[in-house]
């Protein structure tokens, strides 16, 4: 069953890249979190390639619908927003949708239709004939569905679905800050063999950031020409992206995933652990290749003497450990890194098959597509650290009864 | 997290009683079968009050949008019916929504719009002083989310949610009605006191149905002032009701839900048996307080000579059983009953309490209701048994290897 | 995926009839709860035939050994009791097990052996052309396995198994009676067509036992020849069994189930709901045909006028609707009643079948059995009840977040 | 809940590195898959540190019985072999365990018991005032669990532990070997910051391996002094660990992972993906900070051009991608490569706290410990591969219905 997060916090979601839209539900939310579509658009708006000109020129304006969960007594901030309609036959619906609210505890849905679609930029890849892109998931799609595959641009296995993704982050993310004011970031480290000189597990010292601090560190990898702390990294990667794209290439990239204020105490042993979520989660994303930890590969060649966390009474003083031990959170910042692969599309040509497996040399007909997927990914990795986060802290908390949540009428339960 | 079925084949869903409207996805549907936007309709209309007077004057014409999960290389058959739009500030976006095509495997998400809705008749629940429906969820509700709920129609604790068993069975219908030519019906067999002359479990024999056959029994069903096999007793039970009506009052009903050409072999042991699901699903629908699977309560009265059924070469001779044994399908019909209460919501003054617990003599100052709850709820019975077959099917088969499923490339998982 | 309960609170069991033992694994218990394998012990105890001759002549004398998730500083406590060992080749190991100490909140495990079996009693069922009983799982499990079944007593499809629903429920229990006083009962109250002329939803009033009272009603229950508040109706009960026994055939029984001290406003709505997953899990149950909530199959013929429990400032006055309102508890007493066939293992001569669907005359050759299984089950149905409301518990604790568990360093998570 | 594994094929784990024992339940092995305790025992035996001189000094010599799930008709080959026991007060119950058999499908329980423990190794950690080992769990279990851990070894946190892991996984392998030839391989090809000269993922070609070149692979990697291709390397890298165990120190490493014979067309989209499945599997295991699949982290640097696996009618002609597109297997081998943290526990003094965060300065008192616990984790990493593989494969074929696996008595299901 495909559902992101876990018990307590989970995100389903449906919708392939050239259908009608992507559906999403979030399940988990506590009662009382203020939720915003405002909110929840914001960071839809960061997956968009609109705010430079290294990603596809597809103009993905999506915006979001919010269709169940919240309430609010004030009828008119809570309806007064976007609307949604539906026409089937001779009956239209048309109903606004919830502009901002809290939580319910109720699960929480959401819409993005697609706008046009140039589905014609497929035609080649159509088909029990149809030629089968290197690195793309055609070929095994096609034959693990016996052929009822949607042939469009990879059906769910496209970077559109990743739209429940942030759905769902964006109300873990209101949920965790109003608690604990957790905040995540990502920076992009390495595009090629081009590497950032400043880390954003650095820039955020021992994790306990004001509101303001995190504003400000917002704001700052707001800035560059692609997301990342260090500008001057940023723009020498924008040119090679760009020269990947006029030669028909494409290039791969590292991004930072760090979160702070991270509640301790939160993740549970072994099988369960918030690591192996994370690990899951992160690495488990379209083109991702590689997901490391605190100081990841690094820790391979270290001594323990050198590796091992001192802590004081204030907390640890480093944090190679990325912020959990033994699959539990210190309190530390959550510090990952995530590897993609270089874009598989490709103009170029390329040995490859058509999908009976005649041989080809597969050349791209139409269609344009993002040189470097990795850059526009951190959004979508925020937001996978968040609803893991989320889960864990509900987790967390089942085990932790207050008789005092359990009461009725008067003398009961107590 | 608010899923039915299980871990092959289940429905999420969202959308409370008085929101923008009800979402749904429905997972594990194999890919390759054939599904129709307007035969997901058709089950939805059953659920409507508009075919005898019986039910709440609120005519509820839900029209059901799909989104995604399914395929069809002919873009205008799979493409040329309903539409969906979204305006978020100045942008619209429409797009046509799926109307016939395969499942692709992947999720099939659905919309059902809310018309307009008289949230006014809710005026006197609202607030933390809000009056107390006795046998509502009213005041467990709002003390459950501390204040945070949606005190419009008790939110997900509606007949409005059950939208989305339908949806997801009318997928879990077509999926084993291509299969294996199972079909479900249901009748209903008491209201109040008044019982029903003939049973659906004695209609279908030994539970081999043509396809022909299983239309007859249809139509047989369609046919009475209520759905039921009885036309005399339907008539009589109609009455029944319009008598409560008229005194404020409700009555209780209880229902046979059956399946016919049911694939044996079906059901895992003990803790996630077929029988404990079924139990739980059809059990556990808002307001039946009684399930019975074959003989049901009478069994306790027998010695076991008169109820084990006997077993012939061609199968079982008897179905006191009810089409399960040891939680596994026997190939013999499955057969249950489950009884509701009499509708909660009436017009006759009761002891009640606000939400703060101050005691009140409740009467209802506005909104009509269904008088019978039970009445309507066949079709959301039906599609909750073929949910948990078509997930029982699949664990079923998943067990079952066949190493000619496993083949990509010649000589590859050979 | 074999497990009982839900995502909080569960139990997986693993083990056949005939096998060399049960093996438990409860998860979800929270840290500090007070356990010790004699309070687990003592409810095994009340599975076994041994206190009346209405039983299996089989004597099961189960004793668990606990192996996981207890500590006590005092390990003298911890380990003081029984022992297991295992012998490999020429390789002992012999270990204490753990007898008394709090949980950690790590996984609990539990093994109960198996004395001597006689398997040969077993004798006329095995092979491919063996015996088929009628009303028992033979005929689907050989071939729902495809032949590799177990075919000796059924396999896990065995009262056998519902010792993992004990040991679970045990934990469960103990979590429950040390933060709120929720304590479980059961009472037969049909047996055949006998009826008892009390009811255990009479005796528990509003659901509020002292422990004084509660334990007082542990003991009545347990004085008549059968479990029940009727001593009178036992007797008269116990002597139809024995009339059976002697006529080679047996009877069906009836049980109510009844938590008090019940907290309320735990539950989940809809396709969660404690409702569904109780109607689940005791309808469920081995040999269960019917079950039903508060008053049951009785509230279909009810007007809602004189169903509606009255609600008071002190709670409900009535509790037609047995503890449960829209799923979630009201904090009155949970009331279950749930109806067994009679057992279907007779000596009288009965139409069956070979494996192979040869027809026979089935004759049992040797082996006892009860003739009444359902007599026996209450603690088997009370486990069952307390391993669902404890999952319940974790999950509305989970939604309500307090800061303060949250906090390891000073000034985290604040 | 603590569940390695997904909804068709699960490890459940119990039991604390200091406890009485080990219990693991096995989950969805097919009916009919042929299993042994000594195949299983003969997994088990790799994880000790028994083969050469570089592990913990502690034997582990644990001894594997099986309880449950197995059945052979000829039950002197199904029982003669281990025995277990248990003595509780004067009642002893000693049963042989499951020897050699067909799985019946039904869950499979296995126990190994602890030898002596060395707890008074840990009597500095015990108690609220106990030090805490800087890179252990010591500190945030003793406040997550509000001080009701069990202090002496880490408790689920434990390599222990991960015996669930080797006993779930040879259930896997054998099941993936009976049907698929499937086998899996590790190979340590990093101590320190020292490389191994050779990689297993160009040692398996195309992946596909007859059962004599597998089994010479194992028998190659068996051979040197650590478990790896490169004995050159191996040599130099026990060295290494010497060195680090002499200074009181430790080291890191890291391993690759590889299975040959993988079924393709295997694992499910996005978010229960079988690439986010094994990226969390493995890089979710103790200790572990880094994961990476095929060409892992390298894949950043390079252009699509270049690391695009062309494809040919025989198969992908280079294997970048580690055997998944789209989280979908191509058959090409599985390849994963996992970095280990140097071993936490040091001899060294180093910045540390107390339970009550007074700052101390830490010194170990007692014990001895592996200088690197990558080197014996291949087993384990092995293991979670398999368990993954094998509930993927399940997933698959659940979608792929043949009605002949659902016909019981003549004419049914058909």
């Amino acid at each position: 069953m495909e559902i992101l997060g876990g018990a307590h916090f989970a995100v389903a979601g449906a919708g392939e890249s050239h259908g009608p839209g992507i559906t999403t539900i979030v399940f988990g939310c506590p009662a009382g979190v203020p939720l915003s579509r405002a909110g929840v658009q914001d960071l839809l708006d960061r997956r968009r390639p609109g705010s430079n000109k290294l990603g596809t020129p597809r103009r993905e304006g999506d915006k979001v619908v919010l269709l169940s969960g919240l309430y609010d007594e004030d009828h008119a901030a809570l309806l007064g927003g976007a609307e949604v309609a539906t026409r089937v036959g001779d009956e239209e619906i048309l109903t606004p949708g919830y502009e901002r609210g809290r939580a319910t505890g109720e699960p929480i849905a959401a819409i993005v239709l697609s706008a046009a679609k140039r589905s014609a930029d497929y035609a080649q890849f159509l088909g029990p004939a149809g030629d089968v892109r290197p690195g793309h998931t055609d070929l095994v799609k096609h034959h693990k569905s016996a052929g009822y595959t949607d042939p469009r641009g990879g059906g769910r296995s496209s970077y559109r679905s990743t739209i429940s993704d942030v759905i769902g982050g964006a109300v873990a993310r209101a949920f965790l800050a109003q608690r604990f004011g957790t905040a995540f970031f990502s920076s992009i480290c390495q595009v090629g063999e081009i590497e950032s000189g400043e880390r954003l597990s650095g820039a955020v010292g021992d994790g306990r950031l004001t509101s303001e601090e995190a504003a400000a560190l917002e704001s700052r990898l707001e800035e560059p020409e692609l997301r990342s702390l260090d500008a001057g990294f940023a723009s020498e990667a924008a040119r090679l992206i760009e020269v990947a794209r006029k030669e028909g290439d494409s290039v791969g990239a590292a991004l930072e995933i760090v979160a702070v204020n991270v509640p301790p105490l939160v993740g549970e042993p072994l099988y369960d652990s918030l690591k192996l979520r994370l690990m899951g989660s992160l690495g488990g994303l379209h083109a991702v290749q590689s997901c490391e930890m605190g100081s990841g590969r690094e820790v391979v060649a270290r001594r323990g003497s050198a590796n091992n966390d001192p802590i004081r009474s204030g907390g640890y003083r480093t944090n190679h450990h990325g912020g959990l031990i033994g699959g539990i959170t210190t309190g530390s910042p959550l510090v990952f890194r995530v590897g993609f692969k270089p874009t598989a599309t490709i103009a170029r040509p390329q040995d490859s098959v058509r999908k009976d497996l005649t041989e080809i040399e597969f050349r791209l007909n139409k269609g344009r597509h993002d040189p470097c997927v990795g850059v526009r990914a951190g959004v979508t990795l925020e937001s996978r650290m968040a609803i893991e986060v989320a889960d864990a802290v509900l987790a967390h908390q089942a085990g932790r009864i207050d008789e005092g949540n359990f009461r009725l009428f008067d003398g009961q339960g107590s």
